[in-house]
């Protein structure tokens, strides 16, 4: 069996066990508390030397790190990963955005106010964060407003990748008040068969 | 015919530009001035929502932002993406890897420094940048004292994802001085069959 090191407030941890569960599959979990720096001890950085969690660990001994990495080789052969590659390639670049324009401001912001309790000392950050994480925002929705999902009319771990910080935007002060395509999208999937929800 | 647009001083496209030539296909490139603003204008987000560069189109009309899925899609069938999904999850974790742990370091830092010329206006944010890109180049140096690729014994897109800024790393001042591994690499990579160099 298979064993993620994750920590549960996470979102990016949060992706594997939703991919987990909406494709079945058995799993062992380790508690990896980031906030205390489990993630960068000397025992973890010989798992993971980018110091990081999601961690996969597999029964041959070998890791994988990156949640969305995770996502893709989870997905294989399930309705979440597309046979075409040219879409296989725009789920991916949903996953890029993900990390790249999205998760560095909406899931940080989060992280500072709910997890480190810093609003103060984050100050400068979060403000610089806002018109990012908006923009961010903005592009799910013009897409949403098209598409059902964020690639057309089947759910991917595109739309896995983004649910995890997007529904929980307003722990960093996000709201989604003015993103209702993206609200009926977080709805939508919550709905999916074997959905689990994220730890409050 | 595809089309490419992006902008030449840009380690993101010259990433296509690479593939491109490594698998010997044909495109049509179109200049973008990101530094003039040119990926934000109002017809460039009609066809880039998120206003980066690179960005393909296709001869159908539809378009693939993000560098690292266009690199995913451009490798396809080729010697430079893996065939076992567990080693395509590999060469996908470093590539994550490449935007969120390294591409915010060690490209932005050589962007603020050479490109926008203004070391002292980011003073702060260079010294903050210096610590998380070394550590990127840590773990790369890691995989690399072990595997002569940083996905074992093959070249992949992982390789060609973090060749492009880490072999100008210089120019956002870090330097590879006591990264031997990462010297033997990018000299290794140079060495590819159909490699062009990145516009000085």
């Amino acid at each position: 069996m298979i064993t993620v090191y994750g920590d549960p407030i996470s979102g990016n941890c949060y992706k594997l066990t939703l991919i987990l569960a909406l494709t079945g599959r058995q799993h062992r979990w380790v508690d990896i508390d980031v906030v205390k720096g489990e993630a960068r001890s000397a025992e973890f950085l010989l798992k993971n030397p980018n110091g990081r969690v999601p961690l996969v660990a597999f029964e041959d001994g070998t890791f994988l790190a990156e949640s969305n990495a995770a996502l893709f080789f989870f997905a294989q052969n399930s309705r979440y990963w597309p046979t075409d590659s040219r879409i296989q390639a725009e789920v991916l670049q949903w996953m890029f955005f993900e990390q790249y324009s999205h998760e560095p401001f909406i899931a940080t912001s989060r992280f500072w106010i709910r997890f480190l309790q810093a609003r103060q000392e984050y100050a400068r950050q979060l403000a610089a964060a806002q018109p990012k994480g908006y923009a961010a925002l903005d592009v799910m929705e013009g897409q949403l407003n098209r598409t059902p999902w964020l690639v057309g009319n089947d759910t991917s771990i595109a739309d896995i990748a983004l649910f995890a910080y997007t529904h929980r935007a307003h722990e960093g002060d996000f709201s989604l008040a003015s993103y209702p395509a993206i609200r009926d999208w977080i709805e939508r999937l919550q709905r999916l068969p074997d959905f689990v929800a994220m730890p409050a």
